[in-house]
């Protein structure tokens, strides 16, 4: 059905005209050969080195105060100076594995010690808890009721400790999850958005934040101790509940926001379905069945990519839906139809971890539609790196590269992952 | 350019079906023919009273425990129990304002006595502030920072206070709006969502909410004095602020937010436009100056309008665009090209008050283009009422009628204001 779409001209290029194999032969799957999958590995991390890092290292550093902004237009000129404290830990993160893991160049470092050093500056209120946003001299603008920026701030500080060999990084890590974890799962921490008394709902997003901080802290820091656990014993933690509560076998569908029992909330909020939030969440499982062996977890991945593929994928217009609701009612947030940057890249890396686990041709195939409509549509083969807001035709809705919630994460976690994952296996295979 | 659009078969026809006389004979003009006039006040008072107002009647009262669903699917059906508590005082005021003026039905009065009795039981925490959602039974679900709530109680309240003869809803109308300014204006009553150490702010909402609720309780009370002014003294103060702080003449703009200062704050936040709400302001001050024979007044509105229908109209495909950047910039916001019913709602009314107070043909063109894209794209010819969200072609992005946000108000408020408008100048020019 996506073959139907628009014809691909200058799209499924990036800035420096490399093109996306399958683009290029979209009879043959690259997945299923090997000359196909180098081809494919050698796409991915140009595509990160030579379009989207560079991007957000030349247009978004803060060279004077330190820091990155992400708040910037199509062509990387500034939009706004306030910072999100979210990206300078995320940001910290992904400049320091692209350093870790695929170019040693001192530019990724230094990039990664100015956002933690932004970061350590200014992200902290006076109770440990980090702000939300920060004008660019640090002043505080936003405090939110969750600790998201917490996570993505151990995220940051694991990775450089790796990078920088200094223990005070290791100790930020340890600090920063502490504080995730005692702020998002002990009661009286985090104040309810909905009041608890009335209705007592648990959401997934701070489970899977968890799993994917855990395995980061495990990957950089190797044992660590967080709260009297181990991150692979907070990890199983996680996967338990998200399999005890939130996965609904009978129904197909991985949901967002339960009782605390697990049983269906029959209100807005309750149905609501994210198809891109949730193949996220299958490939963090089966990400971890992976690298243990653990058949159960790559299961119940698969199941859930199964399921929550059927639920996102628009067979009319190709790409991931935003929302769905779960009895298939209207959803409130009106642009639930929209295709957004994010969504995609995690379908990517989903597809193809499901591949690599299983050899089942059909994940090969999921994987060559969700990555062909992605490069087809989402980059700017001007400016480089991706829109972030489509409509759902495909048209791009926004043009800005950056916001508060946007910067070097998901479009280069996916492209440093799948690279990596395709060198890796094909290199076992050859 | 509007005229490109798809062709208006079942569009532009209410479920009566009845259709608008500017569709039917689109070369001629309806406001500038007394016949035309009288087709079109008697289209919106019929479109009032026999889709719009009974498909609430129908499908949103709770005949059982009280007070008005507004979660409502396209066909009527019930998408969520929970009530908000915005929509029990507007839903209060708009069957009172009907009862009281254009229908003396019992039916009216006494779905307003059930939104009001609701509100009365369910709707206040023990500090006087109102929730902003319940469930069905009353049980708290969300509190906000800010006190709109109030505002809409008290346009509720003297409402029904005209509508019963009972001076207990008087009190409560002023009890509310006093409640309203003092958490609104008075420093640190609302937690601003900013620090308002480092970046002090001022929006334009609270203002206008402020106008149009002293409007109410002088169009139904008389003269009361609330917190040591009169109404009219209020609206005064308002409008003054609005003008002295968020109107630009040199960039021809109305801003949303802006420093304590009036000057403009260049961030994603402070540059943001919503041209449905400036238009929403215009029609606020032009019904101010019309009544009372202000001419600054009326010059004020007409200059809102005629600058802020130019930042909002889509040339290419029609409709006014929800978001705009005051410098031209991308919006954080991704829906910001969406189509929402609201805002065709005001300039529907303030293009018609323009052209009433000042003859000029270009607001009755402007009404009729607002008009016919309006009544060609959002009205639900088979349920009736209108879809509230359209993706910027006109198509509609979702179907249900109603949520926490859309409720009985914008619609049924311009019908009414529309039809009583040309019905009262049509007799004086008769």
């Amino acid at each position: 059905m996506w073959r139907k779409m628009k014809p691909l001209e200058v799209v499924g290029t990036n800035t420096k005209g490399s093109v996306s194999p399958s683009l290029l032969s979209p009879r043959m799957n690259p997945l299923t050969h090997l000359a196909g999958r180098r081809e494919l590995a050698a796409f991915y991390q140009k595509t990160l080195l030579e379009d989207v890092m560079p991007f957000w290292l030349k247009h978004g550093m803060d060279a004077e105060l330190d820091g990155i902004f992400t708040a910037l237009d199509r062509d990387g000129s500034l939009l706004d100076t306030d910072k999100s404290i979210w990206f300078q830990g995320r940001a910290g993160w992904m400049f320091s594995t692209v350093y870790n893991t695929v170019a040693q160049d001192r530019a990724w470092f230094d990039a990664a010690g100015s956002c933690l050093a932004f970061l350590e500056k200014h992200g902290y209120a006076t109770d440990g808890k980090l702000f939300f946003t920060v004008t660019r001299e640090g002043k505080p603008l936003r405090m939110r009721r969750y600790a998201y920026s917490e996570a993505f701030a151990a995220m940051g500080h694991a990775a450089y400790a790796k990078a920088s060999g200094d223990h005070h990084y290791v100790e930020a890590a340890v600090r920063d999850f502490s504080f995730y974890l005692r702020h998002s799962f002990e009661p009286g921490y985090m104040m309810p958005k909905v009041d608890s008394n009335t209705r007592p709902m648990v959401s997934i997003g701070a489970l899977m934040i968890g799993i994917v901080t855990a395995q980061e802290l495990r990957a950089n820091l190797g044992h660590v101790d967080v709260a009297g656990r181990s991150a692979t014993e907070w990890i199983d933690l996680f996967i338990l509940d998200i399999q005890r509560l939130f996965f609904k076998p009978e129904l197909e569908v991985l949901l967002e926001t339960v009782a605390p029992d697990g049983s269906i909330l029959d209100h807005l909020e309750g149905r609501i379905l994210n198809p891109g939030h949730a193949i996220e969440c299958a490939w963090f499982i089966l990400h971890e069945g992976r690298m243990r062996g653990e058949k159960s977890y790559i299961d119940l991945g698969l199941r859930i990519l199964d399921c929550m593929w059927k639920w996102g994928w628009d067979e009319e217009m190709g790409g991931l839906f935003y929302y769905r609701d779960v009895y298939g009612k209207p959803v409130q947030e009106y642009w639930q139809d929209m295709k957004f940057w994010w969504p995609h890249n995690e379908a990517i890396i989903a597809t193809l971890l499901a591949y690599e686990v299983s050899g089942d041709a059909k994940y090969a195939a999921m994987h060559q539609q969700v990555h062909d409509w992605s490069f087809a549509h989402f980059p700017d083969a001007e400016h480089g790196e991706w829109y972030g807001y489509l409509h759902r035709d495909g048209s791009v809705a926004q043009k800005a590269k950056g916001n508060m919630f946007k910067g070097p994460f998901h479009l280069p976690r996916m492209l440093l992952y799948c690279g990596e994952l395709l060198k890796e296996s094909t290199i076992a295979r050859a």
